[in-house]
């Protein structure tokens, strides 16, 4: 916990570097190895590829050492996990750790059920650079690894956050809860992202494909909270413009693509969003 | 088979009963688990939150049976089922019989292939509450539990009616006949759902996510056979006015889920539709 | 290779036969079974609806022998191979090359990863009638099978002409070469076919889906050369099409499918493609 001297210095939300970050992403194109559930592969790559990064789903236990290594971020999404898929995640995870690979644990109905939130926990002590989930499944991931909060549906991201910070510190991992208003915090710093919009929760996968996204910003921002930051900024602004112009889910869905290959503009970007220690 | 004047109580097509249904539906957004075919989850994932339920596809045999018992409707779609799928939709289909989870089941291609003609023949003895298909799918779902009739790829909803009304008799289920005009009975009443439009089988998963919205419509109507009218009827409704709106099969996807979203008014209903006895 | 007369009287961009062919494909809506990677299936699928052939991904080892058979046209994509996956793949290529299915090998990233580069050199042995890539896959299967030239991933589709025209006429196969300029040869004979758009490349599957749109048209022309070539051409003038009425990745998707559903018209296929001599 910091004084108030050094919040200050950080109170200013970091329009430029996201920019930057944004352009820079574009540039090298990270290669962001996905191993996430076969809801979400197709809207996920879709998204990277529209905000200027390279998927690449490589699914395979003969693969995925290999893949891992020669990728620039990884994201382990756990939404419909099986066992061979566990062994596919916990063989990328330790190599990731093993060989730098920067990675994004999204630990989707953790809590729920028992089978995913013991690999959820044993995924966690391999050091992912960032957790993403929203209040619930991120008090359900602090209890499993000793936290115990309880099981909350629902709490709200705000509600999560002084566990969220529980976790970061303990972990070593940027904790970022999604909500309303998205929390990212590493146990120092706290991030808060508005905007975006409801309809978003109508459309499957956008959470995970912000998970992916984060993981494909890790490799062009100084820091996991820079890149959980940015990713959570452009989903917002993305969302909201997308919002504005599409009457349902369905023709929001195709508008959100086009506006994530839009931005940046500086303009675009959640104007009420700032940064606090805790 | 029931006389005229039976007929005659069940001839009002039941709009206010749908549009209730429907309110019912978007305020518990019953939680839907649905184990389906690889190339339909994301979208069956998007109608149903188009609609306002919550779908989960949970698939891994750890899981199944505890999220059975979790969730308050089941879909068993049998599309690229493999040995592990058998495995995960028949442990799944005994849980929810036990449990009383009332179920959907979806037999895509069975007739056509042996292996799942007989995962759909053991799945049926788990007591669906609906079978859902096209003609020539009910037809072979019929010959396979021993009301031999082959199998016909050309038949129509309606020539498919006295074998499906036998079907419903035999297990207990109600069976759902898609087509131009959708039939459903339940061996007494036969529900009629006219319209919709021709482009609907140009995109994939229409008749899958049906299913689905079927099975979210279990825990919210009095009986299954109003469950897969209601089901139908909305899926019509969506499907003729977005078809005015679009201009081909890409822009038809985008403005069928946003329809989805904006039913119910009365008049959007299918007017035509009745019902009578068999 | 052959001299200057014989390349002058194939000089003729084939408007016609390819027009001729897409008719034929909707009259008999050719059943095209793909066994494809998970982030792509739902987008084939609706690519080869769009365009009025019959998609059909069966998936699992118990059901690929009896499925072959029955298909008009394969296609086999190691986008997201697993070893069942393998095992699937190898034996519909074996039944394929028996029964005299036609059929396409899209060798998805060959020689970046060593697992799936065996597999695609084993599957090639069941002779495919089309081998479609990019650049650096087509010189990765190359060197696979022999003619090492080593990988590069910056390789033009036209670098890489000399080494498909080879690998052709070792083979037996035609070559597609995916790229700015698509490049079609059977050894002999090269197509090549211009337009497209660069947005393209920011949409998932649409090399994926090009694959299986190849396969759907193998029934329905006189050689695999123009099954490729008219696949190409319908994608190119679609893609360039589409381009032009959205606004970015997410409105191009929906544009392209409504697209492949209203041509042919002859003024829309791509008018400075040719053909030569190797």
């Amino acid at each position: 916990m910091k004084g108030l001297e050094e919040t200050a210095t950080r109170m200013v939300w970091p329009h430029a570097e996201i920019v930057e970050s944004l352009a820079k992403l574009r540039q090298i194109s990270p290669l962001t190895h996905c191993i996430t559930n076969i809801v979400v592969t197709n809207f996920t790559a879709n998204v990277l590829l529209a905000v200027g990064a390279s998927p690449a789903m490589i699914v395979t236990i003969e693969e995925v050492d290999e893949f891992v290594r020669i990728a620039q971020a990884l994201l382990i999404n756990v939404g419909t996990v099986t066992r061979h898929d566990a062994e596919v995640m916990l063989k990328a995870a330790a190599t990731a750790q093993e060989a730098r690979t920067p990675w994004v644990l999204d630990p989707v109905a953790a809590g729920v059920l028992e089978f995913r939130t013991k690999i959820v926990t044993e995924l966690i002590r391999r050091k992912p650079a960032v957790i993403r989930g929203n209040a619930s499944e991120i008090l359900s991931v602090a209890g499993a690894v000793g936290r115990a909060k309880g099981v909350d549906s629902t709490a709200s991201s705000l509600e999560a956050l002084p566990v969220a910070s529980a976790l970061a510190t303990d972990t070593g991992a940027v904790v970022a809860i999604s909500g309303e208003v998205d929390y990212i915090t590493d146990g120092e710093t706290i991030m808060s992202v508005p905007g975006g919009d409801e309809i978003m929760t109508r459309v499957t996968g956008t959470g995970c494909a912000l998970g992916a996204l984060i993981a494909a910003f890790l490799p062009v921002t100084r820091t996991p909270l820079m890149a959980a930051t940015a990713a959570s900024a452009i989903f917002a602004a993305a969302g909201e413009r997308a919002a504005r112009e599409s009457r349902g889910p369905g023709s929001f869905s195709a508008a959100f693509l086009d506006q994530l290959s839009f931005l940046p503009d500086k303009q675009a970007l959640p104007s009420l969003a700032g940064s606090t220690t805790c």
